[in-house]
C-alpha cells in the first residue's frame, strides 16, 4: 500500500445546521470515523467495486430540510401548549419537526438523503420538569393530541416517529439532571433525559459531587452510550456491553415515576416485594405507549476500574466458543462484565480490519486455528480485585479446555477503543451507496446454532452481502445473537424488503424479536405472532388502562395499534 | 435441672383423620418437635406462668370436622365438574371442604381449635392435568362458579380460603411431576403441584433420572420447603433461605403457562427480551387471581454441596451487623447463599434456647459482646469451590473490620438442623394457649433501623410479648426484616387485633407489606394505601382483563375486590 493508491474522499465536513444530513449523521457533528484502508479494500473486493465507484458521492443530504406541511393543530392548541412550557420551549419550524421525529435507522438515513420525510409532529415541546409533563399529558388527553417522546433520538426502530402527528415531547433538553445519589441504598434518582456520559461521570465523581464515600458506576454501556439517555435505556429495555455482570436495564431499575393519562404512576423503593404482580416491572419497556417516564431511581455499583481484568481468546471453532461460553455462564464462579464471542465471518473480517500482526496469523493457522472456522472471544471482569482475578482465571481454564488459545488482554483493549464509535462509519459508507445495519435477537442455548445458521443463510442468500455475528450478552440460559450486515444497497424499498426478510427469519428460527433494541414501529407488525394472541391482548389491556384515548405514542408502537 | 422437674405433656399423638387438628397441624402428622427445656423455662419466666399452667391442655381440636353447610352448587353443576375430572377426583364431604379451604395462619389454628369454620368451597376437585384445568375454568367461567386454588396449603395469609365458595382446585394431587430437565438451557419444566423435596431430589439425581452430565439444585428453600410446591413459590413470590445468591422465586422463573378465563397464557423461553413490558413477569405473584398456573419452566443451578462453605459471627451490636452486611452486599465480590443476622433479642433468646457452652458465653461477655446488644450472623456460600472460598474469606474480613468475632461454622451448622422444623412447635405451644407467629417486610438500608425500632416498639408495647427479628434475604439495596412474636394469647379476636396493629406499623414505618409471604386476604385491605391508587388500578385492570367475571380466587385476594 503506497500513498499513490486511491483514497475515497471520506467527508470531514460537518453537516450544516438545518440540513437533512445534520439529522441523520450519528453522534457529534464534528466527529468522523472513516473506514480504514483495510475496510476500503474489503468493500471493493466483496462488492466487486473499483476505485471509480468511490470517485463520486451519492446523495449526501446537505440540503436544508423542507417539509411544506402546515401544522394540523389549531392556533389555540399551540397557544395552550406554549402557555404550559413557555414560548422558548416550543418549536414549529420544519427542521425541528423533522429532527425530533427521526431516529437512526438505515431506512431513515436512506430516505433523508433523498429528502423523503415520513410522519412528523405538528409541534415540538421541551418540558422543563415533570409538572410541565403532567400538564402536557392532561391537556393532550383532553384535546386528543397524540404525544411521542423523544430523548436521545438513537432509536433504531422508529420509536420516536410521531406516526399520528401531534406533539413531539423532548425530555432531554431540560429533564437531564442527576437528582440524588443515595449511598446507603446504592441508588441514583435521575431524570429520564440525562445522557450516558454525563450520568456516568457524575457517578464516578460522586465523592466530589455528592460527598459519598465511594465512587460509583451506572453499569450500563450500550454501543449508543454517548447518544442515549437513562430514560431511553429503561423504556426500551436496553442492554449495556457489560450486562452479563451488571444486568440489563430492566434489572438495574429500582423505582420509577410516569405521567400517564390515567394519572401519576409512582412505584416504591423496595429491594424486593411479594405484594402481587410487580407493577414496577410492568412499566419497563412500555416505549412511551403507557405514559412518559419523568423520574427513575437506578441501582448503581461501586466503581473500581483499577480492578478490571481483561481477557481474549481464539477458539478453533464456533461450536467450541459457544460450548465454552455456556460452561462459563453455568459454572457458578461469578460472571464476567463484558463477554463476547464472534462467529467465523466476524472473526476473520475483524482480524483483517482491525489488524493482527502477520506472524500471529501464521502462528494461529499453524496451530490449527483456521480462517472461517476460528472464533474470537474477548471481555473483562469487573468488581472486587480478587473476584475479577478469580473470574478471569476460571474463564481461562474453561477456554483452554475447549481448545482456545489466550491472546492476553490485547483484543479486549483493542475492542474498547472502538466500542462506541463504530456507528460513525455509517455515513461514509452511505455516501457511496453502501449500507451497514444490524438486527439482534435473544435465544436459548439449545436453539442458538439453528437460529444462527438460519438467519445467516438468509442474509448470505443475497449475493455479495456480508454477515457478521456475535453474541455479547450472556445468561446461564442463553445469549443474544447480533447480526451485522453490510451490502451495496441504497434503495430504501430494497432495504425494507431485505430487512423484513431477516426479521421473518429470526422469527421462523425461534429467536426473540429483540434482545435489546426494542420494538418501536419497525418490529411492531411481528409482535402478535411472536408473543401469541393472548399475550398481546395483555399489553393491549394495559394500554387501554393507561391511555384509553390512545394519545401516547400511537400508530404501531409495540404493535399495539 | 433434674429429672424430677415438671415436663408438660407435649403431645405425641398424631391427629386422627377427619379432625380439626389434622387440618391445622403443621407438616408430617407423625412428626413432632417439642419445645426444649430451655424453651419451657423461657416461656414460664417471660409469661409469668407456672408448671400448673402447663398441667392441662386447652382445646386441642381433636373432634371430627363438622360443617353442616350444604353445598350451594346445583346437582347438575356438580355432575358437570365430575364429568370433567372423574368421579374419583371430586370431594363433597365436610372434612375435605374444610381441609382444602385452610392454610396455616395462627388465626385459623386458633379458630379450628374451637371448631370455628370460615368460608369453604362447595366442592373440591383434583384436576388430573392442564386439560382438566382448562375445562374447569371454561365451565366455571360460564356458570359463574368461583375457583380457589390449593396446592400445599402452607399459606399464612388465607391465600387458599374460598371466600366466595364454589370450587377448591387442588393442583398438588396429580399435577406434581417434573416433566423435563433441559441441561443445555439449565431449566426444568415442572407442574405446579410438585413439592419442594421431590423436586429438589429429582434435580439432585438428574444424572440418574434424566441422563444429565451434572447434578442440579432448584436453589429455592423456604422454611416451608417440605410443605410448599413450585407453583406456590411462583404465584406468591416466595423467597428461599438461599435467595441472596440464587434469587427470589420471581428471579428463578423462566417461562409459564396459565389457564385463565381469557384463554391460555403461555410465555416464551428466552433468557431476556426487549419486546415490550415483560408479560412473563406480570403473571408472577398473581396469587390465583388471574388464572391457574399449570406448568412452569424454572431456572436450575449446578448442585455442588461439597463446595458449601459456612460461616458465623458474633457482632458487638445490631448497627455493626447491619453495616457489615451492607458492605458485604455492595462490595462486588459475589454473594453468600444463606446469610442471616439476628437482632439482640433474637440472638440472646437463640443462645439460651439452642445452647452455647457457658465458657463461650463468658468469653464473649468478657470480650465486650454483651447480652441484648450482641448479634449473631450466620450463613454459607455455594457454587464453585474457589468462589465459595473467596466469598467466605471476604465476608470474614468485613466482619472483623466491623468488630465481629468468628464462631467458625458452628452456628451455621446448628441452624441447618432446624431450618425446616421450627413450625412444628406451634401446636405444642398452642395446646397451652401460647401463640408464635411471624410477619415480614422488605426495606431499603436507609430505613432499616427506623422500621425495626418502630415495629418492635409496637410489639413490645404489649406486656410480656417476645419479639425476635432477623434479616435473611439480602440485596445491595436493602434486605427483609422478619419479626417473630410469641405471646400468651389464644383468643382469635385479640390475635387479629394484635396482628393488624403490627401490619399497621409496618406500613407506618415504610416497610413493604410483604417480602415473601405474599398478600392473600390477610394483607389485602392494606394494599391500596401501600401501592397507591394508580398502581392498584393497574392490578385491577389486569384482573378485569384475565377474569372479567371475577371467578378466580375472588373475595379480597390481593385486595383486588
Amino acid at each position: 500500500m503506497t500513498s499513490k493508491e486511491f483514497h475515497p474522499d471520506w467527508t470531514e465536513k460537518s453537516p450544516a445546521e438545518g440540513t437533512y444530513r445534520s439529522i441523520f449523521k450519528y453522534g457529534d457533528p464534528q466527529h468522523f470515523k472513516h473506514p480504514s484502508d483495510a475496510w476500503y479494500r474489503m468493500m471493493k473486493q466483496d462488492f466487486h467495486l473499483s476505485d471509480a465507484d468511490f470517485a463520486d458521492k451519492g446523495k449526501e443530504g446537505r440540503e436544508p430540510v423542507k417539509l411544506n406541511r402546515p401544522a394540523a393543530l389549531k392556533p389555540n392548541q399551540i397557544d395552550a401548549l406554549q402557555a404550559i412550557v413557555g414560548k422558548e420551549n416550543i418549536e414549529l419550524d420544519d427542521y425541528h419537526r423533522v429532527k425530533y421525529a427521526s431516529g437512526k435507522t438505515t431506512e431513515e438515513m436512506l430516505e433523508l438523503r433523498e429528502g423523503i420525510i415520513r410522519e412528523v409532529a405538528d409541534v415540538v415541546v421541551h418540558p422543563r420538569d415533570k409538572h410541565d409533563v403532567q400538564k402536557l399529558v392532561e391537556y393532550c388527553d383532553k384535546e386528543l393530541i397524540p404525544m411521542t417522546v423523544f430523548s436521545a433520538g438513537s432509536s433504531v426502530n422508529f420509536g420516536c416517529r410521531p406516526a399520528k402527528g401531534g406533539v413531539s415531547v423532548v425530555v432531554s433538553t431540560h429533564m437531564n439532571k442527576l437528582l440524588e445519589v443515595n449511598e446507603l441504598n446504592q441508588t441514583a434518582r435521575v431524570q429520564p433525559g440525562m445522557f450516558g456520559p454525563a450520568y456516568e461521570d457524575a457517578l464516578n465523581r460522586a465523592p466530589e459531587v455528592f460527598k459519598t464515600k465511594h465512587r460509583y458506576t451506572c453499569g450500563h454501556f450500550p454501543q449508543s452510550f454517548e447518544y442515549s439517555t437513562v430514560g431511553g435505556w429503561v423504556v426500551t429495555l436496553g442492554s449495556g456491553q457489560a450486562s452479563t455482570y451488571y444486568g440489563d436495564a430492566y434489572d438495574i431499575v429500582f423505582s420509577q415515576e410516569y405521567v400517564t393519562p390515567a394519572g401519576i404512576f409512582k412505584t416504591l423503593d423496595y429491594p424486593a416485594t411479594a405484594t402481587g404482580p410487580k407493577i414496577n416491572d410492568i412499566m419497563k419497556g412500555s416505549e412511551g405507549t403507557f405514559g412518559i417516564l419523568v423520574e427513575v431511581t437506578m441501582k448503581i455499583f461501586r466503581y473500581m476500574p483499577e480492578n478490571r481484568a481483561r481477557f481474549s481468546f481464539m477458539y478453533p471453532t464456533w461450536e467450541a466458543a459457544v460450548n465454552a461460553s455456556r460452561e462459563i455462564m453455568q459454572s457458578e464462579f461469578g460472571k464476567p462484565a463484558i463477554y463476547r464471542i464472534s462467529d467465523p465471518e466476524e472473526t476473520d473480517r475483524g482480524l483483517k480490519l482491525y489488524g493482527m500482526p502477520g506472524i500471529v496469523d501464521k502462528f494461529l493457522s499453524m496451530k490449527g486455528f483456521k480462517p472461517m472456522q476460528r472464533c474470537l472471544s474477548l471481555g473483562n471482569a469487573e468488581g472486587d480485585k480478587d473476584y475479577t482475578c478469580l473470574v478471569v482465571r476460571k474463564i481461562k481454564a474453561i477456554a483452554r479446555k475447549h481448545g482456545a488459545i489466550s491472546l492476553g488482554s490485547y483484543a479486549s483493549r483493542k475492542w474498547e477503543h472502538t466500542r462506541y464509535t463504530e456507528p460513525y462509519m455509517r455515513e461514509d459508507l452511505g455516501d457511496f451507496g453502501i449500507m451497514i445495519d444490524t438486527l439482534e435477537t435473544a435465544v436459548t442455548w439449545d436453539n442458538l446454532h439453528r437460529l444462527h445458521e438460519g438467519v445467516r443463510a438468509y442474509v448470505k442468500s443475497r449475493p455479495d452481502t456480508m454477515c457478521m455475528t456475535h453474541a455479547s450478552h450472556f445468561y446461564p440460559q442463553g445469549t443474544n445473537l447480533y447480526f451485522i450486515f453490510i451490502a451495496h444497497m441504497d434503495d430504501p424499498d430494497e432495504y425494507r424488503k431485505f430487512q423484513s426478510g431477516i426479521i421473518d427469519h429470526i422469527q421462523k428460527y425461534g429467536g426473540s424479536l429483540s434482545h435489546h433494541h426494542g420494538v418501536g414501529r419497525m418490529i411492531g407488525p411481528w409482535m402478535e405472532k411472536h408473543l401469541g394472541k393472548e399475550q398481546m391482548a395483555v399489553l393491549r389491556a394495559l394500554k387501554r388502562h393507561f391511555d384509553p384515548r390512545n394519545i401516547m405514542n400511537p400508530g404501531g408502537q409495540l404493535g399495539l395499534d
